[in-house]
């Protein structure tokens, strides 16, 4: 551990602030009272503490940092050029919040090495960190031995008010009490302040008493803002408690140092002010220019370049014995942290015939997941107390639980966006595992911003939604999707698939390995009825999102568009109305997302601008379908909410039969 | 309160009981092992303490109760029968789950009378059992009068183990707290199982602790099975606190009764099966055939037919003095309780011209909300911790806070899917109030699943969404809506409406109103930034969704459609391409939804088929647009996350400019 003198400590304590407050005040925009007060934290933990290497930000074996409050974003960014990561140089902080700069607004993880996960909404941050405490105790159960740690870090996380306001929040924390995850550590900036003003109008709660509820082992540093030693030692305390996740609530002073400003939400989210930054500078003895750090304070905190590079040299050579003596082991470790997919990893994916029986694509998912877990020991997941709906559950593997991590089927309990921001954390903890969560697609609601962050974030994870329209039922319009679709295949990275039948859900699971491998999310949505296996259906069609599945010869008078359980209903009507002399082509549509992204040629294969008569069939919205019915077309949808009643009425009443969909096409061909 | 004998109570809990068991049975489908568990405590509340009017459900000052646990809903409708409600007979639960029946799969306020929130989505009805509590306090506070109270009840709910576990609950819990909601007491029914079996897979927390962190009330009932007495004892000491919360923990056996399915995950979600009814009927005791309840059963629970119109009666008379001693507070409350808008309601609505200096439409939104509510005291509300960036606060009016129920400004906290659910439980009240919700347009996926259900059970909400672009500029991508318009626009029964100008924020309001009135959302998307008012803008353009804004002589040669701030733009583009010589109309669409409900004949105004080249123009995703430009059209859009920067500087670097725009429309002109 690295010894400051006193002094030193301030220096650098203030240089942080000022860093801050230099860069907000340049760019006229951001949240200086984070900073301010949590620099003395956020200084002790990664002077004292934290095991980096600024050098190579990827090192495996580093502690993983958090900022879960990542609005406060300008004290990652001057930790980050402190202690010599070259992705943040002074340059980069006087860009602060400017286009194409790499110190975005708030912490973002593929613009900033250094930078784990991507923060900002508020809570997503701490239930990160709980994903990645648990990739970490996950291979630490699987790859170490005895004479061989090569996993072993912390998490830290710091999070404020806010975070802890956030439902997400206790979702996570609740989970990892639970699991008694030792080596996660947080620190929570008591500062009791919110935009709105005190907590007072709206959080008064004992949030030390709510983590001991969740079983976490709860301290509190009285003076977080000058009480370096109090902050030291409760850390340690954390560290000494292994069986439970640890808060330490850091009560400070948002601002600190502000004379006017400070222990206001005036600091929280705007510049001090040319006057006020002057007074602060006073108030803080700070003599130096905006953006001038004493050579004092980078000789010391740059020392983290040097101790980053013996951490990495140990582990490296603690990882060469563990080669030499456990070489098989060793070598799927290698792999799994390349982010390489093994030779043959998809070839016991089925594939089927029409004379297969039918079954729930749900069930052809249980038997994907099961398939590529056998060979793909990357792969760990669950539901939100849902797995025998969603059917996930890796048969015979154990629960993953607390002193069983090296078991891989999760429980995440009723908790969605939990289940999304700890499935987000254990995709970038770049261990390379594929984390999965299921519940009904309805709930992705529930989840729909851990889901937006997967793939802003670049975290590949895959999304297993299991009863995917009203065909589901009885439940009613509650849990029937409608607009669930078009509003998730809205969504920017993120890969939406709608497989048909068997072979086309092989093709959904080998496109999301793929992307998950590549860093981006794929959304899966399983019917809970079951499906005919259909003669044409194929993986290869499916990664191109959109295919020609029956065709006439000539160009068509009509092309039904289909997806998931329609494409059979499709595949009826075009018999019946080429019995009926007409030129009917069906096209399956699993992704619209991949169908997008094709050439012109291929596209215009499959939908050429010639023939306009084209009808959609989806048991779900009509919203985004004109874009591929075109002016001249239309679409076999639904439009209002659903309705109890068993799948199959529902399915007939609201239009999803062969008659209803032969009628429309008859309407469309005049 | 009424007196039964000990084996008369047993027998109403069996008729509870089996005619959840028998209804699912016959349906195939259901969740029996809650109302099996639960029947005691509800028996009790609805037959000792609650008070209500089955002949008149909507009677205005009854008891509210919520079941939180939605799934459990067979124990609801065998209450409302066995009390005699209209709403369900023994034949409507013949038919449960089945379609066009009054008893659905969950409860579905609009579809049975006596269910006053749609639940099923876990944890929504405890929040909105917060709601109701507020509202009731609300009213109370400002109704009631040292010698009338006409606004007194108690707001009950029955919560499992699957609402306690999301993050919604606890977000509304610490509110409900925070504000010392004396008057609602929930009933958790502490069963130890959820869907994939004991909660000791994943939620082993201090449920109590956690409420008492809350400054809950918190009581335990070991017994729920059996220990009538203990039940009433705790919902009496609850009454008994007036200034916290009240949780009472009711341990009790999922699927009570059922020999071999008791206490399992097994007897949850469905069905109990031939065989196991039958030993469930010998187990309790139970000679009655499916569907038949003894008479003095019946006898026993319909008193409440007598008690209820008492009640009514004694409200009627306490409303009558009240009339006469204070007729203008009266008359007020009169009119909220009809749903009615006062005359002239609206005409302080501002309207503007080009001259009028132009400002952020949330700054609109802003002199819309005051000038509303100086004449609709029914208007409360307020922001998920952010009321001065979303400019929701009602000038010169207090905060409500505990004791000071009256006030009408809502801090809500960093809870944005508490405050969804808290909404709708406010709007479903049945006083008249117009809740309005309000965050970052981009932090409706943090509550999409209450928005969602405000569109299904007909909640009256407002929903305030400022920073409605890429033009919020700095926060970056995780604060940039792009796909949020679109993932919205595509839900059932809910008007998004974003407004280009003053004149348009007028219409916007205008609408919303109207529509809460009417039992349906708005969601309202207003800018950060500055924006002109424009000529020709109005409200009853608003009202159509679409209208033309700019037009030119003759069929135009290509329409500009623009929502918002890139209405302007439009026009400008217009400007330049009218100076070339080109016939172009611009056509602003606050509204696609309202636009759809015109008639064709309008619609074919606004947009003339014979117009094939039409370009849209918004700073969001393109999903949707298709719909509206056509085949040979194009959009103006963001189909990638955005970037932290100046809010201009977003714009024009993603092409909203108005040389872009006329570029783009100059390529679709060929």
């Amino acid at each position: 551990m690295a010894v400051a003198t006193k002094s030193l400590e301030e220096l650098c304590i203030n240089s942080i602030r000022f860093l801050a407050v230099d860069a907000i005040e340049k760019s006229k925009s951001g949240h200086p009272g984070l900073p301010m007060g949590a620099a003395p934290m956020a200084f002790v933990l990664w002077d004292s503490f934290m095991r980096y290497n600024p050098k190579n930000p990827k090192w495996f074996n580093r502690d993983r940092f958090v900022l879960s409050a990542g609005h406060g974003c300008m004290l990652q960014y001057a930790l980050l050029y402190l202690t010599g990561y070259d992705s943040v140089t002074i340059e980069d902080i006087k860009q602060f919040r400017q286009w194409g700069s790499r110190t975005p607004g708030h912490p973002e993880n593929f613009e900033t090495a250094g930078v784990e996960v991507t923060t900002g909404p508020l809570g997503q941050g701490i239930a990160n960190a709980v994903g990645l405490a648990m990739a970490e105790a996950h291979m630490a159960a699987k790859y170490n031995k005895p004479d061989a740690k090569i996993v072993d870090h912390y998490t830290y996380v710091i999070l404020g008010d806010g975070c802890n306001m956030e439902g997400i929040s206790g979702e996570a924390a609740s989970l990892a009490g639970h699991y008694g995850l030792g080596k996660l550590i947080a620190l929570y900036d008591d500062n009791h302040i919110s935009i709105d003003g005190s907590t007072d109008v709206a959080f008064t709660e004992d949030v030390s008493k709510r983590f001991e509820s969740y079983g976490w082992h709860v301290l509190h540093v009285e003076n977080g803002n000058t009480d370096l030693g109090a902050i030291a030692k409760a850390i340690e305390s954390a560290k000494a408690v292994t069986d439970k996740p640890t808060m330490i609530k850091v009560t400070t002073t948002i601002g600190y140092g502000s004379p006017n400003k400070q222990n206001t939400a005036g600091i929280h989210g705007a510049a001090l002010g040319a006057d006020e930054t002057a007074l602060t500078r006073k108030n803080l003895g700070w003599d130096y220019a905006p953006f001038e750090i004493p050579q004092d304070v980078l000789t010391h905190t740059r020392k983290a370049v040097e101790r980053g590079a013996g951490y990495e040299a140990e582990w490296n050579k603690t990882f060469a014995g563990y080669k030499a003596k456990y070489p098989t082991e060793a070598a799927t470790f290698e792999r799994l942290i390349s982010g390489k997919l093994p030779e043959g990893w998809n070839k016991g994916l089925p594939t089927y015939t029409p004379e297969d029986k039918g079954l729930p694509t749900r069930k052809h998912s249980e038997n994907c997941i099961n398939k590529l877990a056998a060979v793909l020991p990357e792969m760990i997941g669950g539901s939100a107390d849902l797995t025998h709906s969603n059917l996930t559950e890796i048969k015979g593997e154990g629960d993953f639980q607390k002193g069983q991590y090296q078991n891989r089927n999760v429980h995440f309990g009723v908790r969605e966006h939990g289940m999304g921001a700890i499935c987000n954390g254990m995709a970038l903890h770049g261990s390379g595992l594929i984390p999965y969560g299921a519940t009904f697609l309805i709930f992705t609601d529930y989840m729909r911003a851990a889901i937006r962050l997967s793939a802003l974030s670049e975290a590949g994870v895959i999304w297993v939604m299991t009863h995917d329209s009203i065909g589901q039922g009885e439940d009613g319009p509650t849990h029937q999707p409608i607009e669930t679709l078009a509003s998730l295949r809205a969504i920017p990275n993120l890969t939406v698939i709608r497989p048909a039948d068997g072979n086309e859900c092989s093709g959904a699971y080998t496109v999301a390995i793929e992307k998950a491998k590549a860093n981006a999310p794929t959304l899966l949505a399983f019917t809970r009825q079951a499906v005919p296996n259909l003669a044409g259906t194929s993986i290869e069609g499916v990664k191109k999102g959109g295919y020609v599945l029956v065709d006439c010869a000539g160009t068509p008078d009509m092309i039904f568009i289909g997806t998931g359980s329609e494409v059979s209903l499709c595949v009826d009507a075009a018999k019946k109305l080429t019995a009926d002399g007409k030129k009917v082509r069906v096209v399956s549509m699993p992704s619209t997302d991949l169908f997008d992204a094709q050439d012109a040629a291929y596209k215009e294969s499959v939908l050429p601008k010639a023939v306009t008569k084209r009808l959609s069939v989806e048991a779900a919205s009509s919203f985004g379908w004109h874009k591929y019915v075109g002016t001249d077309g239309d679409t076999v949808s639904i439009d209002t909410f659903g309705a109890s009643a068993p799948g199959g009425t529902c399915m007939k009443e609201f239009g999803f039969s062969v008659d209803n969909v032969v009628a429309k096409a008859k309407a469309l061909l005049g």
